[in-house]
């Protein structure tokens, strides 16, 4: 009997205790979940009761597109090619929501691979182009006369090419893939880093007439800003590597010219549409060269700080990281330069573990960096995670660049979600999403928000990153543009909150 | 004149400080990237001369194949799929290194999924098998008499199915097909994670009626601890849901008797080979059930600890963690059981991101379980990161079996990277190398080695992966598999540093 009491005793107190252990099993789970969230990105912002509506219809979109994916991963778009899926993600609410949502700023763009092919096409209908097809190539030139420049068949007036062709159309789809790398079979063609990489700087080469006449050069920069802005950009920093310019007459433009063109042409656009916070510059002439190349360059750039002190951003060096000359090379150089210029150096753009590519995160590091372009390995560095922490370096990330330059298959595997979830100070970019056919800013924000973050995170990592493409800007006046910024926020939250969904 | 003086001075000051300065930066410079090394998993292992010789010898032919795929990137081995690599990688002189190098214990090894198809055509010449063949589908059972059971066309002798198709040879190559799921086109039919875990798992339904019968089990178990100690691995604990076994007698067999069957073979063997250190079982049946399935599972796990209380390791569950039953939904049976079995669960095996399937991760950790399968996920999750540190919760992970299964395409983007970079505990195991087709343990070896660390980590990795694997392993004497191992590791150093290279 009194076994009988003593064991339903125990029995009980030992199931109370169990309940109240497993109560804190459940407490423990819950906060490192929500200690977790709390690590992420824009953790710290509060959104207002608007916000709050507007999150909850952004929230609502994202998971439903999440949780399908998720029970239909053979329908599911992120783990598929880029080029699969880019079209039909337009369609998307969420997508709607995310092009019309202010992104700030864009400090990752190469300044000729903004716009689409079909833009690049447009240009070819402009007076007085010369065009020379060769074997798996193409030139173009203005000219009042025919040029006399090499061309191993011969150089023709487009407008009679394209209307001898008998079919312009035709005609104008062919002429349409020297300015997109887009592809049917990316997967048999693009098989490695290199392979990819010869037709993106093909895309480069084969323009290079094109854009470098003067008053395409002008028109076209005029264009993207167009461009960015209606994709909810308000500021640019736009890396180029400045060539010389030319026009009908024989004049020969230099590099101070060519600066000062994207300078004019920022002012007038400023001007027109008095919302946009203009442009700078990043000069980023070519990687694969020498060191006496490189001291020319800091040369140039010191000049085009000196002329163009409030236009002029900095200086960084371009080109496949793997195949260039790694930042070492020129390290003395560089840090001899470094309290003149700031540095926006690319680095760690690369798959590849303990080369000299991903030690150029070390060398952009201890040559005080403002950010680093791509930051790709860094993943694999946690030491210098920590250092850009320290130093608020930010990352510079392109994500659809890096999946469609072959970095990474499934963009779930991109280290931003890594980034993300530590904190890291990352503005997202878009590289040259003309070149891949991909809007100004809106996909890349997308593809991050949706494909690469965490299913919980929400609009505070969307303003967060917004904001911090600001924060981490060389605009001058950060209250003004963030002001600005706000303004516009508050009116996109609104037009969310309004709209019945 | 004294201008001049003036200014020769200042300059030579000034050349003085900035020559100064850069020795302070090529200093911080070095600083970083040493330091990173010395946070890398290994780092703190001091060679004796011995293996600083070996290490000279493996660090050249390391940095041959990596510096060989950094300059063309097109022949580079491991951004390719597994499939097109696997053979080719066998003639490498590393390979062969590493295949004879002592790699202690598989920690994460499926019991049926070891041993290659030709082995398991083997066993189809065995006496008393009947086959069944379906459409895409194939059966087995050993009976004396035609089997009873269901097919949908007829069951045969094996041998008269063999024999009877005119083309042996043909018939076994069609045969094999049933037993791996290496194809030549990875890319166009395993294009999402279902399909390839469907083709994945239809291996095990197929090979069931053949492995299930008693003396296949135990042959197949006694052959699998053969081929790991051929790989030079000491140590094995295996998951396995623990089928029925049946006979020819119409006797079956319960878990209980599975069980016993294991230990029985791998006392066999340990006597047949005294350098071996036999084998744990860790239960693991399959995770897509309910609440009261697992009740009775662990219910079982608890009469096998019972049963076999040296052999018995611990408990897990088994199948696509995407589809399966997360760990949340059980959590408070097993909170309760937790303090009487150990836990290895699977977690985080995914490309999702805060949905059920990574915040296994989370359960895993509150439930204290010992070591995590997999834990692919946990690179998007810093704070737990922080938790396996603290709590010495070591990963175990598959590095082929997570690019086969389509986790990940180009092994430089496994995680694995950055855990070997951030010294998490890690050990290298090998999941079900026979439906790959890949060695027991050591092409995942080669590959986290050459793959995916970084090309400057040496011996010390290879060392500390080993010894992790003791370390982590439930192996009761650690004094003494260790001994056993520096024994072996000793004699294979020596083997390297005697052989002419």
């Amino acid at each position: 009997m009194w076994t009988t009491v003593l064991c339903t005793l125990i029995y009980l107190v030992s199931s109370v205790i169990t309940s109240h252990d497993f109560e804190k099993v459940l407490e423990e789970r819950n906060y490192l979940i929500q200690k977790g969230l709390d690590l992420m990105l824009g953790s710290e912002i509060v959104l207002s009761d608007n916000e709050e509506k507007a999150n909850k219809i952004i929230m609502e979109l994202k998971e439903k597109e999440i949780d399908y994916g998720f029970v239909n991963p053979q329908y599911y778009n992120f783990s598929n090619h880029f080029f699969e899926y880019k079209e039909q993600v337009k369609k998307s609410e969420l997508f709607k929501i995310i092009q019309k949502m202010p992104k700030g700023a864009v400090l990752h763009a190469h300044d000729t691979g903004i716009l689409s092919p079909d833009y690049v096409v447009s240009l070819t209908y402009l007076d007085n182009l010369f065009v020379c097809f060769e074997e798996n190539n193409i030139q173009f030139l203005f000219s009042l006369e025919t040029p006399t420049s090499p061309c191993n068949t011969a150089w023709q007036l487009m407008r009679d090419a394209r209307y001898s062709s008998g079919n312009v159309e035709k005609f104008d789809a062919n002429l349409k893939k020297h300015f997109s790398i887009v592809i049917d079979n990316p997967h048999e063609v693009y098989t490695n880093v290199n392979a990819v990489w010869s037709e993106f700087q093909q895309y480069f080469i084969a323009t290079t007439g094109l854009f470098t006449y003067k008053p395409v050069w002008e028109k076209y920069f005029y264009d993207s800003l167009l461009a960015f802005r209606e994709d909810n950009v308000m500021y640019v920093e736009m890396r180029s590597v400045l060539p010389d310019l030319y026009d009908l007459y024989g004049n020969e433009y230099d590099i101070l010219d060519t600066a000062a063109s994207y300078k004019k042409v920022s002012e007038e656009f400023v001007k027109d549409y008095p919302d946009f916070f203009g442009a700078k510059l990043i000069y980023a002439p070519l990687r694969a060269v020498d060191i006496e190349t490189v001291k020319e360059y800091i040369s140039i750039a010191r000049k085009l700080k000196e002329n163009f002190p409030d236009f002029f951003a900095g200086f960084d060096l371009v080109g496949q990281e793997d195949l260039g000359s790694p930042i070492k090379d020129f390290l003395e150089v560089l840090y001899e330069t470094g309290d003149d210029l700031n540095y926006f150096f690319h680095a760690g753009e690369t798959n590849w573990h303990g080369m000299t590519t991903d030690e150029n995160l070390v060398d952009a590091i201890v040559l005080n960096t403002r950010r680093i372009g791509h930051g790709y390995a860094i993943i694999k560095h946690p030491l210098l995670i920590e250092e850009v922490k320290k130093r608020n370096i930010a990352l510079e990330v392109n994500v659809i660049s890096n999946a469609v330059l072959e970095l990474v298959g499934d963009i779930r595997n991109h280290p931003l979600a890594a980034f993300l979830a530590t904190n890291l100070p990352v503005v997202i970019s878009s590289d040259d999403p003309g070149v891949w056919e991909s809007e100004p800013l809106t996909h890349d924000f997308y593809v991050t928000f949706v494909g690469v973050a965490s299913r919980r995170a929400d609009l505070r990592l969307l303003k967060k990153l917004a904001l911090n493409s600001l924060y981490y800007s060389e605009y001058s006046n950060k209250d003004q543009i963030v002001h600005e910024f706000e303004i516009k926020w508050t009116r996109f939250i609104e037009s969310i909150v309004k709209t019945q969904w």
